[in-house]
């Protein structure tokens, strides 16, 4: 028997009470056995999202939502800024391109965070309908400032900001509304603990104004339908029922704790595994603004990275997540999102330190950890 | 306490088996502890669709994988046929319309399943490049003829058909290959007994070769992608992890059955269930063609059928499901999808005769009943 530890930046690891509310007998989706999960959550997710603005549900993962962001408010040919800054960031360049507008990509080096000004001269030299951006990238551990891109999209009145915080809703301060983030995306499996296959969207009045002219086509993402269905407590389309039963749960456990203090938890998982890797001895990958969501751990010259993500999970049953293209081999990524509290951060601390001694790499047992455990102690 | 029995069309029962196999903690999806799931599932599904070519597994209810047909096989302005004989024809139209196809509607009568020669005629007429249908049509309770439809379509070279088969597939005999049904769509929520939140698709080699020449965008639902990675035993994003875990323990439960055990089964309920209807003195809505997957039931002159629904749901607990659109009030309908035998069958019949009696309607209890018993014996 291996004991089994989920630390991947999504699917992250759902609590058992959650596992059992999902394995209740199905029901039916128009009926008073679900209506009223469906009224409940869309409050909850209004609470998370911090907005007063409806929130939909979609049956589909993160990419089925980013996708839904796009093609309900902008039209064939409309010019966008398209932020990359890693993996998830091309997604968007890619998306936007497979829907024919015409993407000004803004490449962004893997492992630092956009520059707000560099957006604000492009947006200012020629106009765009949308910028796109990842609250949180996954793929490096970098936050891209989005409250200061709030703030300089708001000025643009022709201008939304689309922010994918799939990795970032629910792990750290989002002001949906008082930020001015237009369109924001975000999916049941990281931060809500759940398995995939929902999405979440929500549309500011400015997107919901640009949603009126918006002319890409949609039928099964349609959201204004799904936006007067969910003021119904339904959806347009049959829902995933189970997984919305399982999002009831999740904010029975995460509303007692408080988006602050929410906040503050992922914020100190992630800080005490950042000090505790940097006082191993090693490097993070993030130069600037490291995402409370997840920690992307640079491995040393002549340490293989995959070696380590691999040891990792086949000695000690711990599932973290290597790096992506030109990053494979160089990184290892932890994930600090939803089911996650302070022994998961000494457990993944400890059980690196370990498999680097093992693979013959100087590094003092315990010294990590112990750091950890200062700040962890500290709360 | 009441018992609670889920009749309803979709979504259908899931056996405590599958509920608890989804219960399991949660797993990576790039992994070792899920990518064997993917290999075993994928060619079960190649066996419930009868198909040698890839079944693709999106996460989406049926309607993301109804679009998905279109957005991956036509290029915008391309004529199609539509056959529209109720709420999912009907859904077929306003899809392809809202992706801007030339769409000729082939409206049916409620009840009727639709006259193959009638689309050959409109066929020869004009060219199109895709025929849309219902295999079962879940508003009506009736099964359209896919057999004969494959059968004509396959000697024009330029048109597809493409059929939802969203309460067919794992109900009656749909030999994808064998019958030339070009594009196949189903979901998670009918027959193969799990909850909704997957769409299942099959394009065959005709279909891909129109997939390499059509424009409409796609990104989610890029099928191209999706079956590159299904080969390679995984999803090009995000599955629904649970529900996949799910899906493995439903084949599990199903092949021993084999597929025309299955079929004979859900033929044996059904006739079962509409000789019963018939001996109470019930008209079947269906005219011609009623499908295996469930049963439309008049209710007499002076009979609200929404109160029958109602007092089945409010009395004893049995969730079936009324009419759609103007056919509210006067039918109700009664799955046979799934997991679902002889008592369900007995329970339903019973409960109907008990709703009718206690609505003051003249009816002798027990006589459908028995008829059902007779029926059911002689399997």
């Amino acid at each position: 028997m291996q004991k089994k530890y989920l630390l991947a930046p999504g699917p992250t690891a759902v609590p058992p009470e959650i596992l059992l509310a999902m394995a209740q007998p199905m029901v039916h989706h128009r009926s008073k056995d679900f209506e009223p999960i469906v009224a409940s959550v869309k409050e909850d997710l209004k609470w998370l999202f911090q907005t007063s603005q409806d929130v939909m549900i979609l049956a589909s993962s993160g990419t089925g939502g980013m996708e839904s962001a796009i093609a309900n408010v902008l039209s064939p040919g409309d010019r966008v800024i398209a932020i990359n800054g890693g993996k998830f960031g091309e997604r968007w360049v890619k998306m936007c391109q497979a829907y024919g507008l015409n993407v000004d990509e803004v490449k962004v080096e893997w492992g630092q965070a956009v520059d707000p000004a560099a957006i604000e001269q492009r947006l200012k030299r020629e106009p765009a309908r949308a910028v796109f951006v990842q609250a949180s990238e996954s793929s490096t551990g970098v936050a891209h400032d989005v409250k200061t891109l709030g703030a300089m999209v708001r000025n643009h009145p022709n201008t939304l900001l689309v922010v994918d915080a799939v990795s970032a809703m629910g792990v750290f301060d989002l002001k949906t509304d008082e930020w001015g983030l237009d369109v924001v995306v975000t999916g049941s499996q990281k931060a809500l603990m759940l398995p995939p296959g929902l999405a979440f969207v929500s549309l500011s009045e400015k997107a919901w104004g640009m949603a009126e002219k918006a002319t890409l086509p949609k039928f099964y993402f349609n959201l204004k339908r799904e936006r007067d269905n969910i003021r119904k407590n339904t959806t347009a389309y049959t829902p995933a029922i189970s997984l919305i039963i399982g999002l009831q749960k999740a904010f029975e456990l995460l509303k007692p704790e408080g988006l602050d203090g929410i906040f503050a938890r992922h914020r100190r998982l992630a800080r005490a595994t950042r000090e505790a890797m940097k006082a191993d001895g090693l490097e993070l990958f993030a130069k600037t603004s490291p995402s409370d969501a997840l920690t992307a751990v640079k491995t040393p010259e002549g340490v293989d990275a995959e070696a380590v993500y691999k040891a990792l999970r086949d000695r000690y049953g711990i599932t973290t997540a290597g790096g992506q293209d030109h990053l494979k081999g160089k990184i290892f990524r932890i994930s600090h999102m939803g089911y996650a509290d302070t022994f998961d951060v000494i457990t993944a601390v400890a059980a690196v330190e370990m498999v680097l001694k093992g693979m013959g790499h100087a590094v003092t047992l315990g010294k990590g950890v112990g750091v950890a455990q200062e700040i962890l102690l500290a709360k």
